[in-house]
């Protein structure tokens, strides 16, 4: 793909390149939250070709690793992710997308409109092996 | 640690006991907000002691893979993140807080308040070779 190699600490936190830090496996993480209301709806993941994609068409495309695939977000569910802005962290290895959500607003697979519908409880003696809580 | 082992999918999607899914090094990935702004201020790691302190104590701790350390975010910054809420998402390998950030408000080692300090120029056309743009 085009992005440019690796370069310096400096250049990589400092500099107007884009050098993005693929994983072993060739992926970097990507966070998405709703535009609107700041929501993180999903964690992914996208290779050079899935950022680059997203990079062209302002619309979210993803790497699979169960499905070892790539996959345009919404292709067959309707939950198209339209990229209102993305960022990129300070060692280049995450990026951020806030993206306005198409068809019905979901994004999750189960159905809900993020995949964090559950609260883990913290604090004051919480512990590992608690009951989680449902948001939606 | 006490996690509860992994169960069916049904179980790990719809069940309340918390079950994380630590990939091969170990580690789920945990996003980090601004409670009161939204805005993402990091992505990080941690591993099954990380977690477990983070939910003990509702201060985020991360395991460093570069460092191969548990971390007690802010520890020697200031930049305690304090946990407003905590959540996992629908397979259990990922986590996202909402924190208030302590000390001066910062974030990112390089002294900003969030790592994601650059823009990604995203659809007509814009190219894997772009000028990224500061935001702060």
């Amino acid at each position: 793909m085009q992005f440019a190699p690796r370069g310096t600490v400096r250049e990589v936190e400092e500099g107007r390149a884009l050098m993005p830090k693929f994983d072993a496996d060739g992926l970097v993480t990507c966070v998405a939250t709703d535009a609107a209301t700041g929501e993180v709806l999903m964690v992914a993941h996208m290779n050079a070709e899935a950022l680059a994609r997203t990079i062209a068409s302002g619309e979210a495309w993803y790497f699979s690793r169960s499905r070892q695939a790539l996959w345009r977000k919404g292709e067959t569910s309707g939950h198209v992710q339209r990229v209102v802005e993305m960022r990129v962290d300070c060692d280049q290895d995450a990026v951020w997308i806030r993206v306005r959500v198409g068809g019905d607003g979901g994004c999750c697979h189960t159905g809900r409109a993020s995949c964090f519908y559950r609260v883990i409880e913290t604090g004051a003696g919480a512990r590992p092996d608690q009951q989680l809580r449902f948001v939606e």
